[in-house]
């Protein structure tokens, strides 16, 4: 039986601000790092080792992985970081207000471009300032690889390349991982691992910072999932997640 | 032609304690974190790219490492640890005050302590609570692989199968490389890279912080190497950790 962590970043300047992030690269508030750290002082205290960490080319995943391991003094483990790891791609809402959409478009609207499966949101031009296509970190990358735009279904094909060819390989081998991701690379990953309904993963949120434990048998199934320390804190702060999109 | 760039960490608790420190885990003082996150913009504000990066299995290198890339905003580049890039064991004198084992052994014993090539400090015993051999991190390695105590001639021996093994193939193969090790680390290095005598060594000193370029030709040997910045303030920085060790 194995066992595999995921944790989503701690509170983003933009999650503060209530505005999609997608690809942007904004860094944890001071109430992100102190989740971060929480999230290692949960795993420290429940005896959690690991021998290999995943993470996105994000700096809010990356930090809050680093505070993790700082907690847990195991600042020496190696770090892997792959951009198929990063948010969802938010096209051409990354940087607005969500409440401001809602008002402008209605809460159902901003419902589809948060949560549908496979509506996309407007997509970017491969001109505009806010597109990664000029980005280093992306350099090796083809024009068609990095995004304009991802619904859920575009996110979830990028991340099980990630998952077939890194991580379970990994896990087969016996490396014990953790995994400082987004909320929608994380649902991407619990759709398929869980094997949760196009339609049921519209309601499912993750929580900043609080370490999600996967148990996988053999054939790496689930055999169950819980997130570590308080359980009500943890539904309430997937609550609200899902309340910020609303007016 | 290539360019391969190594940072001593920051100024470390004791390194500002002026105490023998080797393989002991000590953080970085307020001083040593400024020092890293100016090793960034040094390195920013001259272009400089990398495409891997190299570190100790310590903190103070680790961190260091992590607040150069965080001001070049590369926060998302592979990290790699190896505890051959560790600093040199200092045996039985780790967690001793550097003064007051001059005091009472005399300023000559312990510049051969801190810096004879190849007579090693007193050794830790075993079952010393100060030995790492109960360590996590070194759980891979045999316990002849963990040292007791080094000379610096036990330094090179166990640095330079990584220089072989891991970054000299890589600088072969094109990628752009910084190490953030340690003084007696990149000693050993710049020993190996500039065939500098087992007397000469003895002399030279790694300032904390300030990034270490050198240029190598087609066969990695080098053509040139320079601190980045005010050469003055570096000298002064390495004058001031050659005097360490006086009463």
């Amino acid at each position: 039986m194995y066992k595999l962590v995921l944790i989503r970043h701690g509170e983003s300047t933009w999650n503060l601000e209530n505005r999609f992030t997608g690809w942007t690269d904004v860094d944890l508030t001071a109430t992100g790092v102190e989740q971060a750290k929480n999230a290692g002082r949960l795993l420290k205290a429940e005896g959690y080792e690991f021998d290999l960490a995943y993470t996105s080319v994000l700096k809010r995943a990356t930090r809050t992985l680093w505070h993790t391991l700082d907690e847990m003094d195991r600042t020496w483990l190696p770090v892997m970081h792959s951009w198929r790891l990063n948010e969802r791609h938010y096209g051409a809402l990354q940087g607005l207000n969500k409440a401001d959409m809602a008002k402008q478009y209605g809460d159902a609207q901003v419902l589809v471009w948060r949560r549908s499966y496979d509506t996309p949101p407007p997509a970017l031009e491969p001109t505009d300032p806010r597109s990664e296509r000029g980005d280093i970190r992306y350099a090796r990358l083809s024009p068609e690889q990095i995004p304009l735009t991802e619904c859920l279904k575009d996110t979830v094909a990028r991340v099980l390349p990630f998952w077939n060819e890194a991580m379970a390989p990994a896990i087969r081998a016996g490396k014990r991982i953790v995994v400082a991701a987004h909320g929608n690379s994380i649902r991407a990953l619990v759709k398929y691992l869980d094997g949760v309904s196009d339609t049921d993963i519209v309601g499912l949120n993750i929580p900043n910072g609080i370490p999600l434990v996967y148990e996988l048998d053999a054939s790496l199934k689930p055999l169950r999932h819980d997130y570590l320390g308080d359980a009500e804190a943890a539904a309430r702060a997937a609550a609200a997640v899902a309340s910020q999109g609303k007016a």
